[in-house]
C-alpha cells in the first residue's frame, strides 16, 4: 500500500465530500461547516493536507493559526473515510499535521471535540496522540453533549 | 446622563476604533481584529451592540451564535471607552448582550479571556456577572499567557 500525505488540492472536493458524509460521525450541517472551511482553507484561510493510498484520497485534515496567538494552533477537522480506517492514515495524517505546525513556528494545538459516548473512539484517538483535556464546557453542542477542550503542547523533539 | 443601547451602526465605526485604541487593553493585532470583526458584523456575521450616553457612542460589545451547536453563544468582544468607565456601562451592556442572545434562541454564552494579571478586573466582571472558569488552555495566547475559558448559563428568569 502507497501511502501519501500531501496538501489538499482543489480536485480533492468531491471526495472530500464523500468522505466526510460516508465516515458517519457529522450531521448534515457538521459537513456543510466543514466544506465551507475546505473551500476556506483552498483560498489560504486554513491549512488543509490529504492522506491518499495508491493514488486515493482517503481523507483528509484542516487545521490553522489561532488568531491573537504567538504560536498555537487548531486543529478544527481530521477525517478518514470508512473504507481506510483502522489502517493508521488518522494517526499518519496528525502527526504530520504536528510537523506542518512546527515548520510553521506553532508550538502547540488546540481542538475542540464532543463528550458524547459515541464519541469515546476519537477521545481515544487524541488521547493516545498526547492531548490533554484541558476544558469542558457543559452542554455546549446541545443537552447532554458536553465540549471538551483538548491541547497538546508540540515539543521540538516531537515527530 | 440619558444612557441607551442600540444596535451597532456603520457610522459608528471611527468611534469603535477610538474606544478599541484608547481603552488601554489591546494590542494593535488584537484592535485590527476587532474591528475585521465590526466589519463582518455589519454585513450580518456576527451581532453588534453599542451604548451610548447623551447621544455619544461610549462601547460596544461583539457576540455570535457558535456554529454546530443549538443554543450557544461566544461573546467576543466588550469594549468600553476609558473615559466612561466605571458607570456601569459595561454591566448594562452585558446584560443586554444576554437579553438579546435569549431573544435569538441561546442559552449559554461562552467568552475566552487572559489569565494574566493585569487582566483580573476583566476577570472579576465577568465572575460578578455569573460566568463560571470551565477550562484554561496552557500559554495559549503567548508563554505566561493562559486563556481562560468561561460559560454563563442564561436562564429563562435572568434579566
Amino acid at each position: 500500500m502507497g501511502v501519501r500525505v500531501r496538501d489538499l488540492a482543489p480536485d480533492d472536493r468531491a471526495l472530500v465530500r464523500e468522505a466526510l458524509i460516508h465516515c458517519g460521525a457529522f450531521t448534515d450541517e457538521e459537513v456543510r461547516v466543514a466544506l465551507d472551511m475546505v473551500e476556506a482553507g483552498l483560498a489560504g484561510d486554513y491549512s488543509l493536507l490529504a492522506v491518499e493510498t495508491d493514488g486515493d484520497l482517503r481523507g483528509y485534515a484542516c487545521f490553522g493559526r489561532a488568531h491573537l496567538t504567538v504560536s498555537s494552533w487548531y486543529l478544527y477537522w481530521i477525517c478518514i473515510h470508512p473504507q481506510a480506517q483502522g489502517l493508521g492514515l488518522g494517526r499518519m495524517l496528525q502527526e504530520r499535521v504536528e510537523d506542518r505546525v512546527r515548520k510553521l513556528g506553532g508550538d502547540r494545538l488546540i481542538l475542540e471535540t464532543s463528550g458524547r459516548p459515541d464519541y469515546e473512539r476519537a477521545r481515544r484517538f487524541y488521547r493516545e496522540a498526547g492531548f490533554v483535556e484541558v476544558g469542558r464546557i457543559p452542554e455546549f453542542y446541545r443537552p447532554g453533549d458536553d465540549c471538551l477542550v483538548c491541547c497538546k503542547v508540540l515539543s521540538a523533539g516531537d515527530g
